[in-house]
């Protein structure tokens, strides 16, 4: 193996992900090398932030190999096909300029092939539009939420909805719009209790939330949770 | 209804959740106008952030019909008993004073019915600590990992886990430990995918975080989850 | 006079405020002296951020002088009544730690002799709270919006009502609230078009603000404003 | 109507504007596709933050279609023409460098058909150039003050008129300017009372926030506004 | 000479100042042992940020040899009398929270035999203030400018006088007053050209910064000053 | 006169400073507006922050009739010659990356008339560098430090110097250095006495500030300064 | 083993550290609780931040077992003596605030037997006092620096000995100091090249640098180090 | 001496390292007059932050005498070769993106002749990846930990290895990343006993703290160090 990417192929046994490949910043070659593993080991890959200059300073041989997608600037390497089925995870955005976030999300859980059903544009401004989607939005287990600016819709579906919620804060705006740390503090801060949040323009990391949860669904319904050493016991309860 | 306190009581049914009381900065007079608003609906009531001396202060009627526990500064007020039966929640922390925020999470956890197992003191200075529970907390659907100071503890959890893992930062510390900003910012940039994270010192949120998921889990089990419209297909799977 | 404090008693005449006394960090012999100089000119005052202590330490003859009102630690010196009649400034508040704050924009509004109505305790995570009171907000000329931690609920009003819409955010809260930098931060970059803000828990510069919308609202009606020169054109229109 | 864009054309019923489109890192597409949406639906449509380059990568019919003005980056679409008589809003600038983000709200102004009168270039470094226009600016219902680096014209206006007075913050400077922060900041702490302020280099909410006023004096004209209910008595007065 | 306090007596020869103590953290005895040094070699001493507790804590003998001055916390020890003659320089406050660090720097000046000409409360919200006073103030060719919250007399100042204006920010107001770095920034973002500044609150260092001024008027009057070696030329002029 | 340019020449007779054109975000036509007016008012103009691409933008006509200076971005305007005779000021860099600010500094002073002393590259690091020059900086009645990173070569000057010590921060640096914040805030804490600062970057400030203080000392001689108003003793001396 | 406190007796065979126990924040019971262990085990330990308070509130039996320093607020439980013999390691403080700091690292140093070499309040505001200990600094393995405010003395010390330097920073100081974070930014930046730091006020830090220094010196002679594998080459070398 | 550059080829005399170049900001005429100097006085020259423009914008004969190395982006001049023999200093990386700031420090550390060794990619969320070199770590007297984002692998090699841990946080990252600042606040707040840290993508600085530490373990083999001054008993031991 290489000294220099030492690409973890063991963590999808280990946690159930195998590695990201962040491709901003790393050179071409980089890139080249990762995918080169990939395919010595018969694996898929997820690259993120894959623009469309680094994907075509790519050698052909592996820029058609690649399954890009443009908004979200997500390549999905090796075998693969869009999932089916119903999804158990809604996505959902306040304005147009949290698509891009939304959309790495959403491939994020089609990679691992778990569909997601995207609600866009629908920020408290016009609150309308989310009211019309909220008995929609309590059907699902988990519904991520991306949010730049005052990140207000976080806390408005937190009260609307009691399944899980992953807020994606984006890097929208300008000004007192602090780079997406407005959001971020915002849904950090929201009243509504039991809302989470991931990194600003985190889509992957969000959808990543999301499929941890969906595994611990899953993982409860084959009864593969739940035991408990007995000796110890907790300490308030 | 008092125009000045309006507690939220018909929350529960939208999300599940009765509006906790959080006690900090009000006066024993607010704090008993909720408590007598609960005793006429009938309602349990869940109080943080009481400290010693706000408990002192409020008339001996309603401070003996609290049950307090003092590490965690909470109460319950109404009909409760602790949970029983296997946790399927793990409250890790990494130092002593990490503890009262733990507690804070497994209070609200059992005040919610749902047991939890602490393991405590597990920081990775000392590292076989947590690789010593490694096994057990892989059993877990969702971990709760509370860590001040680098909160390196929420990466090393993030990579041996494949459960939700929801981060609580504390304030502990001083210097660059900015109250706790150095915590929350290491979790929310861990490189370990899909950790997600709450508010500093809210062991409050981290718990309510945790009990979206166990229902998300017994909704599932239940089929009450997983339905979708299907008139408008996802943005990009 | 004294070349110590210099009391602007002349603002009133330029823009219809007297200046207010801020309590906090005066010494008992310098709010004394302002008081003398308002009884040796006839003035009515306002002072605000005057807490118990400070108002106790005052000689009996100006304490028993002043109208107290503990809530919102203000008091009003001179001959005064609460204003009657219609408000026609609403004061919303999204929780109970935001009232004192509330309470000292309404104690300046009727200082000023204008009556405000105040609809509390109306956060968003119980969104049907403020869903109710909609239609009633909307008939108000003015209304004032004071919230801690994420501020959420200025922007869902911002989206709710025409009127002019004032933030008064509020340092509630603990971690990323930032001492209510989070709330100013999410009024500033609400997606609801044309909010504006005050600093921080500055409830009385929330009121001077609706005040001077009432002026304006007034000196219309009188045919006072809308005058304009006409000898350069404006900008772009 | 598309999943992707949710324009919010009813935002105009509830509270009188309708949404504009900042058109900073939206797509050709996807400006285009709001503007088909407002000629599919006979609005007008307000494009900020448009610059000179996504204008021209607009399709010529698109472009053609659009009223540009280059110095505020704004593109008015549809039936408009510029309105006339007395304007009722200031808008008055520190330096050269606050004239973009002025245009931006005199162009808002316009678009809403209310003319503003612009000062230019009066900062307080030279303080008779505002001083010459004292009594000009007090014959003003509203006043929007841009400024950048230390914002001292807001707190010299705010002790000079009694009318509505906005600050528009400007992110002008280097260094200790830190983006527009210390304006804004200089700006929420002014001695001034009432003065309000919004996002730095927001000029088009600085306007936003003059129409509501204007829309507060024209209802009070009209007896629209001032009824309350008059069940909850007000908190303090 | 003790290891642990190794006061800088010979930096008067050096710069024309003495080390002044700065009290606040120091225990007693610490003082004490700098006042005994002082007393051992026949030197002055200021003292700064002696509160009242701490001065009391003093043995008696100590005590009763400081001039002690409440406002600004500040003690003289050894002989000295308060300085005569007309004042170079003037000493300007906002309003009254500023005076305590506005008669630190007065002390200070007269410390070192310079009389000051205070000159109070004279904040830009009430302009006619500080216009009151410009001629006067153009006399002076130093101008500490003592001032919190916006900072804004500093640069009104600046466009008013020619003469070295020094800032001095005070940490007065809360929220976005931001401990006074809102009125250092401010200052240092002053569109008046040459405007300084000193640390918040620091009077010792303004009053500092006007003795050197001094020192310099005085030297060029003696001659001290201009020489220059000829070997090598400036860069540019 | 133009209402968008309002340029400030009577500054020069209150305060003896015309005002510079900052150049940066004019764009040409803004550049050539101001120019002509100093044509036909018959005065001279230095412009700052003015880079090569800025100047050739320029017309010929204008270009050609400017002094420029290409390490410091500056061009003056008008009829000028460097001044000569001895310096009075000295201007000390730390390392070759504030050169570009220190020339600054040195072409606004010689715009004034006055001749500076560069010495460059005399950072603590290599302490020898600036010992070898305290008995010439002895000789200075201002001495302008800028200097970068830690700008710690402001404090070790201002323990070895007794004359007006002004620091210029400088932007040079990366990670800690957080874009001069740390060399201004290190200037600002520098336990050397009376030392004061300007804005990072500010050469032009810098020197602003030395030429306030030769003005103080060339109207001492003459007699100018040092009158005072008699009525109010100062408040503690 | 109590499940509350996982004493990490372990650590010292790993890495030469005992943990030390960070009394801020424990509760008596807490610190007992370590004490018992380590009297169970028989270890020494080190506790630090113990104030006179929390030492006064243990039971007697626990506190006089204790050696106790009140200066830097340690504590040494266990069978131990000061170490004796040349100091390898020397402690250099700015001012007399930075003492406390200084002591704890001394402590922690004698602690692990290691003695070290005080030099006090050497401040580069009187450069002389640091340059007359320069050979004798020069001779020492380590230096470590204690100081706040400007932190310029790490930069001199880092330009005069080609030790190992290691920054303590002190939270010494108001206003731009930033509780230290001034200092501590001044180190990382500094230009002296490979000058370390460790966390504000952390003496405790300090010392432990300085003290795996220190055993990699003895490894080294030792022969203990060096080994290095050989199948894998360094990446530029 | 030219009076621009004042090149410190003294300071290897004093400290043993020679001042390194820093190309960035640097105009090519500048880095050709240091080369110059070099060549004049016989030394060896590091460049770092050299970028490949940068290199060709040199002229050929400057260009060909470069040893350069891309991704490091330094230059090495004068007579060198790549020291051999074992390693006493190991670089670990956490990811990909850290490798140009492990390099400049490795190729620092082979200017001054001193061999290192590359551990690359063993961040954290693969723990088994740094596991398996914990034995071969312990063997080196230094290590260097080179990482960005959440910092973690610095605290987990704090508690497995004894020797001096040296901590360069990378500026990798997005959101919270906050440009490397919070793995810089990570490492300094590691709870891992004498972690010391450098400034962020300080590769540079990062060798020369491991090179100050190899000479301070090869003085001591030599009997250099060590030499104390009797007369002062140090402070608390």
């Amino acid at each position: 193996m290489s000294p220099e990417v030492r690409f973890d192929f063991e963590r999808e046994a280990r946690i159930g992900f195998t590695e990201a490949v962040f491709c901003k910043g790393k050179t071409s070659d980089q890139i080249a090398l990762v995918l080169s593993q990939a395919q010595d080991t018969g694996k898929r890959l997820l690259l993120t932030r894959l623009d469309r200059d680094a994907l075509d300073a790519l050698d052909p041989v592996w820029r058609d190999a690649i399954d890009y997608e443009a908004a979200s600037q997500t390549g999905i390497y090796g075998t693969w096909s869009p999932p089916s089925g119903p999804a158990r995870v809604a996505i959902v955005t306040a304005g147009t300029s949290d698509l891009p976030v939304a959309r790495e999300a959403a491939r994020t859980q089609a990679f691992y092939g778990a569909p997601s059903r995207e609600i866009a544009d629908v920020g408290v401004a016009g609150l309308w539009r989310v009211l019309a989607h909220q008995e929609e939005l309590r059907g699902f287990p988990v519904v991520i939420v991306v949010a730049g600016m005052d990140g207000a819709l976080v806390s408005v579906l937190g009260g609307l909805v009691g399944g899980v919620l992953i807020a994606v804060p984006v890097s929208t705006g300008y000004g007192a719009a602090r780079g997406g740390r407005t959001a971020l503090d915002s849904a950090l801060t929201s009243c509504a209790p039991g809302v989470v949040a991931v990194n600003i323009d985190n889509g992957y990391g969000g959808a990543c939330a999301a499929l941890r949860t969906l595994r611990a669904i899953d993982g409860a319904a084959q009864g593969a949770h739940g035991a408990v050493t007995e000796d110890e016991p907790s300490g308030v309860s």
